[in-house]
């Protein structure tokens, strides 16, 4: 920061205290008036000069007359010249309407609030650089403060990049066209500004071109903003003008940091203005920013940057990362078995969703190759502290209803975190102790029955519930109209169908695997076999966009996409709960809602589901 | 909350996503698009279909032509039909301008964001009740999103009552008369309700008057609000209605709880609203409010009540309590020595900056007498936890340039926790390791030297270094013109003159001793002698609000507050500071304030500072 200086600081500016919440001032405040401002009554009862109670006593009862001696006087009022304690109504004994006994003597400024208690007219009621809270507020005005001066918020424009771009304004309006990306970065940098203490300008969308990137850049410097933030083209490419165009006005301090996600970040001054070049992809933007810019946001306020709360955590999984660069990984965090498990979540910068589900960050350093499962990592958190130990982890088989539940269990104050790995690596989860709760739906091919085969061999030493979830119809998903005319599991060998498959250990493909058995078909013969995704929606995306002709999942996702489905099969799909969380509240909740008759109402709505007996508990065959 | 059902919910609203942060969701939010899109190019280079890609390697490269197999395309961009892949521009040798070669092959879908590889249409994007982020903002706009349902904010009506009350709208003109007190409990209620995600409605001022307070309450509760709130008047004085007219509108559910501050809380409805009675007093009303207003709210909207982070800490000293009430305190924190040290503030509920100056609050339970010094404490905190480590805890002597270094020291991000105990208990405090500073002013009568005597008698175990303060005049502190015409310490006997004092162990009343002893006066002789206060300026108000005659204090106190002074002594005042704590990034920062010529100037304008030597070490004398 030092290469800013002085004269980067945006000055302050006098504002109305009732208007001051969340400020910062930009030097200290003197009370104007004291508080009280006069000797004022606690209590309600009867003011009195506290030498003339001298000497009462239950046995010497001592009596006064109203109006003479004493006056009555309710808390906060003043207490009238002369008179210097506050007789507590609670103590009077009335004689008549005019006189009354009391017992007990009272000390000099007994039960009176003296002038100046809380502070006197001058004193200091808050020092420079404070946040304005909202006790403060009420300290200022009884002080007779009503404007104070304040840090003046920094400006910071953002301007989007990008010809491709579609406005958030526009899509009110309108869907985009096809190659037209929705805007939304500024966005979000918009709300970080705001919740830093900044004021955000976003800038309209300045197409992929020097010049108008450049008067973009310069205008933004030249015209009372206090920092400009260029969203996207600030890695190398063709389209990468931002570093160019800073150096040109300016100064390039840094461009590319050794992070993941936000690697392409350009640091510059242009007019003694910092200008902080983001890359394009969501996530990336984001930790760009908040790694960059938020920081001088608070360095201008004067203030240190507000820190996240940490906490330690297990790794759910091993999570590979580079030497020579820090990495950033969201998880999703939950209580299992009265550790903290951290669940990475894919690391795609250009999902936002990544963010958006997330419940904290962990930081891979530079100098390390990543992190083994179990091993303890230090968690940003990104939610409140208590969600944690309201947070049901589902690892398992993906289905649709998952979303559901989620959403039904949320307003009993429940969390879920899910993963979808599979049925098998859900129950392994169960073993690891990772998870609250596996879904899975394993046929045992010899006798049909779901699941139990596999806990039997898989997980022999955790005590389980099993209760029954949905039954599901599973088919092929193809695109609208069948153009390819795939009607059975023989056409997946044809040379013109491309098929996609879902990942090893899912119920899914052992049920994919079980027909090509049963019909002997060659899975060596399918085209795509290998190509793998890990939840129905993926496969139905897949086919969706042409990626693969045809894959296996269930109707909903189908008809979630508007693709066509070939049923193959109904097949369970089950809740499968470690004994010794049966009692768990969130579990009994869980268990709840699946048997209620609004959320089967609310799954057979999506269609291909079977729900008579949700919920129900399902005993180990003999 | 059972009894006020799901009428009082306050239902649902469309609102622009753009504007939704830290709203509530009230249903589910789905995709309106995929994202992405379309097959996007995640890499700058030429779309390709990786099929004809197949054999390139370092020693068979590939050649293509630009525009025939392979088209140029950069990041964001939509890959041409019947392309599946992007080569990296990186990897890319021009043979020239039209041609290229690759020496390595690409897998189908390499560097392409797939359709709906984050999400896809129709998916979930957010739960219901879901309290919206930065982060969602961005993914519901990038799923095509523009609005979106979310819970309406609770109207809260916060009704003033009180006769003696001037509003702050009225204080922006002139300042109250006397026996009129400024009104700024709603104005922090509001702030907290705004906070918490509700509306606050703050309602004009109503006088002591059943019938006018009775109209509020009923038009309140019938215009729309959604929880109405009665701002004092909550007790059982002459002039306290609400729970009446409660009664008389609706039902009273509890009068009074067993917690202070707060006592006389009021939780009532009326036509099916909560109506909430708070105390007058505001530290009371802010935790009524809190602990009874603020989860409301919460419930309103179906989030959990947002909780403040909780940290263990010992407490600096012996905070006893009554059995059979709950009771908060508020604390200041720092850490010394390794430990988290809470000192306890003042407990007057009608103290406002008791709340300002708290960095947090501590609950003794309904069922204890109180903690003892140095036991361990849960502190809920107002702050943030970094605060505590980058604060500098000083015990000891009073003086007013002790808010000037607090003032110069939060510019460097250092935080000051004082308490005023008194020169003595200062040195006591570095002997139990509850504070970084003692700040004291002993004279030792035998050889004219301040403090060092002091310290090898109390805390001879204590290896400390001395650094010189300030050179102050102690005088004696009278009403303007001296009207009792107060001139030596001999007036101090007359029996016409009322003293007040400092507390024992405070280095003014040392010096008061001095002279008394010295010149011979019997302190019995002294009239107010007894009568003790803690700082310069209490001591100063106590004189100004005619509570005594005379005191003895620096003259920058008698400044502050317009009162005359009669000059004694210049005093030395210095601060103490053990070896260990020397290189303390705090101390040096503070060592280094005292001895700018910033700070001296700053000082020396309060009046009766001598700061020639400010920041000098003092060495033992021989």
């Amino acid at each position: 920061m030092a290469r800013l200086g002085r004269k980067n600081s945006p000055g302050s500016e006098q504002i109305r205290t009732v208007k001051s919440f969340g400020r910062v001032t930009s030097g200290p405040i003197y009370a104007k008036l004291s508080s009280p401002s006069f000797h004022t009554a606690a209590m309600d009862g009867f003011a009195v000069n506290a030498s003339i109670t001298f000497g009462a006593a239950p046995d010497t009862a001592l009596g006064f007359v109203i109006g003479e001696s004493t006056w009555p006087v309710n808390t906060g009022r003043p207490i009238p010249a002369g008179t210097n304690a506050v007789i507590m109504i609670e103590h009077v004994n009335f004689v008549n309407d005019e006189t009354f006994e009391i017992e007990k003597a009272l000390v000099p400024w007994e039960n009176v609030r003296r002038v100046g208690e809380d502070f006197v007219q001058s004193e200091m009621i808050l020092p420079s650089r404070r946040i304005i809270s909202a006790y403060d507020i009420g300290a200022l005005l009884c002080g007779g403060v009503t404007k104070i001066g304040v840090v003046r918020k920094p400006r910071v424009l953002l301007i989007p990049t990008g010809s491709e771009l579609f406005s958030a304004k526009q899509l009110e309006n309108q869907p985009p066209d096809f190659a037209q990306s929705i805007e939304f970065n500024t966005h979000i940098l918009a709300e970080l500004v705001a919740q830093a203490g900044g004021v955000p300008v976003r800038a309209d969308i300045v197409p992929d071109d020097y010049a108008l990137i450049r008067k973009a850049v310069k205008s933004g410097v030249e015209s009372g903003n206090d920092i400009v933030v260029v969203n996207a083209g600030s890695s190398a490419g063709s389209e990468d003008y931002t570093a160019s165009i800073i150096a040109e006005l300016g100064e390039v301090l840094v461009h590319g940091v050794a992070m993941m996600p936000g690697k392409p970040t350009i640091l510059g001054i242009v007019k003694g203005k910092p200008v902080i070049g983001t890359p394009g992809y969501p996530v990336s933007a984001v930790f760009s920013f908040e790694i960059f810019g938020l920081p001088v946001i608070s360095w201008m306020l004067g203030i240190p940057e507000y820190n996240k709360p940490i906490i330690s955590a297990f790794s759910a999984r091993k999570v590979p990362s580079k030497l020579g660069r820090e990495e950033f990984f969201r998880v999703k965090l939950g209580k299992v078995g009265g550790r903290t498990v951290a669940a990475p979540l894919p690391r795609g910068a250009g999902s936002i969703t990544t963010l958006t589900r997330a419940d904290g960050i962990i930081k891979i350093p530079l100098n390390s190759e990543g992190i083994e499962q179990g091993s303890m990592v230090e968690v940003t958190l990104l939610n409140q502290p208590q969600q944690i130990e309201n947070t049901l982890v589902i690892i398992g088989s993906h289905d649709l209803t998952i979303d559901c539940l989620a959403d039904e269990l949320v307003k009993h104050g429940v969390y879920v975190s899910s993963s979808n790995v599979g049925s098998l690596s859900g129950l392994l989860a169960l073993k690891n102790d990772t998870a609250h709760v596996a879904t899975s739906h394993l046929l045992d091919e010899d006798t049909g029955i779901y699941n139990w085969a596999y806990i039997k061999k898989f997980i022999p030493d955790v005590p389980v519930g099993v209760f029954h979830g949905v039954m599901r119809e599973q088919g092929f998903m193809v695109k609208t109209g069948n153009p390819k005319n795939i009607l059975g599991f023989h056409d997946l060998t044809r040379n013109d169908v491309t098929f996609v498959n879902r990942q090893k250990g899912a119920g899914t493909r052992v049920l994919l695997d079980y027909y090509l058995n049963k019909i002997g078909i060659d899975a060596s013969d399918i085209k795509g076999y290998e190509m793998e995704e890990y939840t129905h929606t993926s496969v139905a995306v897949s086919v969706l966009s042409g990626v693969a002709d045809v894959g296996m999942g269930v109707l909903a996702a189908a008809n979630a996409l508007g693709l066509d489905f070939i049923p193959l099969a109904t097949e369970q799909y089950d809740f499968i709960v470690p004994q010794k969380y049966l009692e768990d509240e969130k579990i009994i909740k869980l268990l709840e809602i699946i048997g209620s008759q609004s959320f089967r109402t609310r799954v057979a709505s999506l269609g291909g589901y079977g729900v008579e007996r949700s919920g129900e508990r399902l005993l180990e065959p003999k």
